[in-house]
């Protein structure tokens, strides 16, 4: 046995992961629900997960040693809600039992800060309360529970990531960072709410990396995927306007704040820094100025379209 | 819509707790893989709430008010580490949405002592910490967490009951009190630990109408269904053997204590006590003398038989 069982190896995450990984010299059997393109060191396997027994046939294929799960449901704004997620409790734990049946030693599993209560700040691992208040967020954490101890019983070491907010290449174009960057891109008026609400921003890729080190350290138990700091929405909005131009155009305070939201929501990463050993490589600044480029780039080949207005509200 | 949904309806509390709703006057129906006895006021539902659209089928022929979800794998012994357990968290999940969905107002169910880290005594529903040590604790606590968020989306007003340690008529014979009784009742030697730990024990009967009483009241969340009195096993097993003789028989001490077992798992039982209006109609003595007459009745007639010795260790 040797290489990783990669999930999600298509979605946002997971493709930058794929290049970490292969950047690394890994084998990588790469898990989606359609076939990515071909690549040196890359066996695609053409699973949808939430099929009863797909795991079992899918890690007696891969004969993998480590197991890096990052598949779950991502569309926009509707993932806080879908029973989707609940689904995939379910198919997280099949997979994370098929693959220590099979002898797999070593796991990382992504989780979020949405398990979190979110009253406190800086959110640690050791000590917030875990009292979701999504659905997202409470079906990451029950799958995080049951996977602590089905970890436990099969001999498996398991790491859990709690991923925080993120942007970058590749992003769904109905997320913040890429929706204000294609609507300033593309000349047109972008509503956002205040902004003054302040979020743990990390570069995609070094949420990547941050996976990639995770996996192949033998850190058990939950670890923040985060950068330990906290923007103002409004400043980040701010910061891609300046790459963009238009700043004019930001039309703060147009939608409401959303129900319920924190003022803050930052990670303690003393757990990935410390016990890791992972350090950020990409600034914020760095971070926004790359991935206007290439959203302008996508834009150019038209390889995307800019999505409808008044959608620019996370959580 | 009217009437109860009752899962687990032939289990070992659900037995009991269909006696209970039954006597209430509500209008039951029963779930079980094979169908019980016929009885007035009781519709049997034979289902399997493993397969994956069971529950849309049963909850659309019941339409019924309220769901009392007992159902879960319970083989004595093997259900702390079974992997049914992590098949459990999906059934009861998609049995929630589809009762919710279908316009269901009320729920409760059956979660366990197990959830709790078991380092302190007594164990409370605010702020104990939610450690589960075992398979199946982790796999309640999952569906404790998951079934919260579920219950908020759709409007249903959700109770969990967290379940301590229980005897009575119906119990499994390899369980303590039961093969106890029955090996001492057939004259046999009956091994044991040497019993110093101290546990919460409920009378099966006041389980079930702990259960009916939470269902019936509009309490949310969780709730321990517990005497709040720890009995150390030792005084248990002695107060069984004082009702069918052979004291002289039970070896205390020839089986190993488990490793990592807890000196006290006693529940606080306040908000069952002050919040349901619930008290426990059974004393100890009371429910130890019935059983072991129950049992002495099923020997008689021949409908048990005496389980193999040398298993009596409850957790």
């Amino acid at each position: 046995m040797s290489g990783v069982l990669l999930t999600g190896a298509s979605g946002f995450i997971g493709r930058h992961a794929l290049g970490v990984l292969l950047a690394r010299g890994d084998e990588v059997h790469a898990v989606a629900r359609r076939e990515g393109p071909p690549q040196d060191g890359v066996t695609w396997h053409e699973v949808d997960l939430l099929q009863p027994h797909a795991a079992e046939g899918l890690v007696r294929a891969a004969e993998a040693e480590r197991l890096l799960h990052l598949a779950w449901y991502a569309a926009p704004g509707r993932f806080w809600t879908s029973p989707e997620n609940e689904r995939w409790i379910d198919a997280s734990l099949r997979l994370l039992r098929a693959f220590g049946e099979a002898g797999g030693g070593r796991a990382a599993m992504a989780g979020t800060c949405a398990e979190y209560a979110w009253d406190q700040a800086p959110l640690r691992e050791r000590n917030t309360p875990l009292e979701p208040s999504t659905l997202y967020g409470a079906c990451k954490h029950a799958t995080d529970v049951a996977a602590t101890a089905v970890a436990r019983e099969l001999g498996v070491s398991l790491a859990w990531g709690r991923v925080f907010f993120l942007y970058g290449p590749g992003e769904d174009p109905a997320r913040l960072v890429a929706a204000v960057a294609l609507g300033l891109l593309a000349g047109e008026q972008v509503p956002t709410s205040e902004g003054r609400q302040r979020r743990d921003f990390l570069h995609v890729r070094d949420v990547a990396r941050a996976f990639v080190a995770l996996l192949t350290s033998d850190v058990t138990g939950p670890v923040n995927v985060a950068s330990g700091q906290a923007v103002a929405v409004r400043d980040l909005v701010t910061l891609i306007a300046r790459e963009t131009g238009g700043l004019e155009r930001v039309r703060f305070g147009e939608l409401p704040p959303r129900a319920g939201d924190p003022q803050v929501i930052v990670g303690d990463v003393s757990r990935l820094t410390d016990e890791v050993g992972f350090q950020p490589a990409i600034t914020l600044k760095e971070g926004i100025s790359g991935t206007v480029a290439w959203w302008e780039e996508q834009l150019r080949a038209g390889r995307t379209a800019v999505p409808e207005a008044g959608r620019v509200r996370p959580r």
